[in-house]
């Protein structure tokens, strides 16, 4: 085990207060930050760290991402999910996939074992399976009684969100101590989203975006507004240029005026400074610092 | 009609020479090129102006995109495409869509009348045939005689290009009369490509990107090499710095070495300036500068 710094930080989502219990978001990004920590301390790579975190964060079904996403127009589940590797540029993502408990271990099957970067739909499914993964028996077992009840009042509503923040996508990013850094995003998009639909979560540069040269970054909100302006790669740019990470993240969130957007980011340089930063009511994270300090946070 | 300066560059795609007919390729280059420049010139948009172009190269079954492009593991077509348009950063893309001679048009459809950016495989031959878009009567309509034998080819060989460029992809990039730019790319993407697989051309800031405050660019090549360093949103940022056209493309080229890609770009400023760059051995493309002139490139 080497002796460099090592940190992670979450986000459970971007979006408005709403009904969200702050409790219970910090807690469950709390838990998965420790998860994450536990391989970063035991000398794991980054990329594992996060990996570890967002399964954690895909399990619980408080957030927007594996059980509990939000359902599209048809009332199914479609997840989208990246891990990108600091250390190697080398990134496997999933977007519009049906039927897996856990969006982010097809995304790293992707990493590992594809040349490609992003797999969609049923071609994402059929691979899934080639790599071993066990789809759900039920893929309703993924629909909670919150995601159907907040589709259904959308519904009535002509689904009003669909160019508003989701609220809920999971992220985490990590320093290790060999110096890597790496970025993970999973979600389940926007309630009502059109199937078929990828947003921002599983592109590289806009929803996930990790480069040992500068750091690793991953946001939650509007997805649409966030590819469009690319605020991960934004956010990793600005430290290489010689921002701190606070200060990479404030510059991609200004950003967003151009497109009236809302969303939120939380990133890590390589040096292991920490950055957050959101627009919206709130949004959940929790971290663990260089120095070992805990943290959470829910609104401003 | 607005009296500002216009132009319009088109690319057939980057690659190895291989049996590739120049003159087919400049010939077909300069028609699509033409064909956006007769919208130009009546005052039209930059985004149907490129969307024009794009329409004449998928229908060219010697391009990569539309009807002759790269099959996929399965011996299918699976489409990518996007426009992008400068004035309003508003896109609209496909994402491995089947069963559509021009790929480009239903992605003018998401970006006409959808809240989203990206819509892949079902959702999207959904959405397309929602927006009144007559799928291909047969699909097979799409497979020229060259693609199945380079198919069969390369097949027997395992797919060696996987991690190389594909050739053949198109774009192009425009600037109207009212001072506004876009982009558009299509491609079938790589010969035994996975199904479901996502390349750069549809992801924003990767094969494409369009902005008015800086320019409008599209790539061709090594797609996981291209949407990793985010080559179209570098050339456009590197414009916003300052530098001409020529001298953002030569930077995002520079990038590719980070990853040992292989890539072409082609980029137009908001001021009406071409760039054109790539280190394959050949990237046919067509212009009409903002003086009237034409001109054809092969190889360097």
């Amino acid at each position: 085990v080497q002796v460099g710094r090592f940190a992670i930080i979450v986000h459970g989502g971007a979006g408005a207060r709403g009904a969200a219990d702050p409790d219970r978001n910090t807690a469950g990004c709390l838990a998965a930050a420790r998860a994450g920590h536990a391989i970063l301390q035991a000398g794991g790579t980054a990329l594992d760290a996060v990996q570890a975190a967002a399964i954690a964060l895909e399990d619980d079904p408080v957030f927007n991402a594996g059980t509990g996403a939000a359902l599209n127009a048809d009332g199914d589940v479609e997840h989208d999910a990246l891990l990108m590797d600091g250390a190697t540029l080398r990134a496997g993502g999933v977007g519009a996939l049906r039927g897996f408990q856990n969006p982010i271990v097809v995304a790293r099957a992707v990493l590992d074992g594809s040349p490609h970067c992003l797999l969609a739909g049923e071609g994402a499914a059929r691979f899934a399976r080639a790599a071993g993964i066990v789809p759900c028996a039920d893929p309703r077992a993924l629909i909670t009684d919150n995601a159907r009840r907040r589709w259904e009042e959308e519904r009535a509503k002509g689904f009003p969100g669909l160019r508003g923040a989701s609220g809920g996508t999971i992220g985490a990013v990590a320093l290790d101590r060999h110096g890597h850094v790496a970025a993970a995003t999973s979600t389940g998009g926007l309630t009502g989203k059109h199937p078929g639909r990828i947003g921002d979560t599983p592109l590289l540069g806009a929803g996930t975006y990790a480069d040992d040269a500068s750091g690793a970054a991953s946001a939650t909100g509007h997805g649409e507004a966030i590819l469009t302006l690319l605020l991960t790669k934004h956010a990793c740019d600005r430290i290489a240029a010689g921002a701190g990470a606070q200060g990479a993240v404030d510059s991609a969130l200004s950003e967003l005026g151009r497109v009236h957007g809302h969303a939120g980011l939380i990133c890590i340089s390589a040096k292991g400074e920490l950055g957050i930063a959101f627009n919206t009511e709130r949004m959940a994270r929790a971290w663990i610092d260089a120095n070992g300090r805990e943290g959470v946070g829910f609104g401003a």
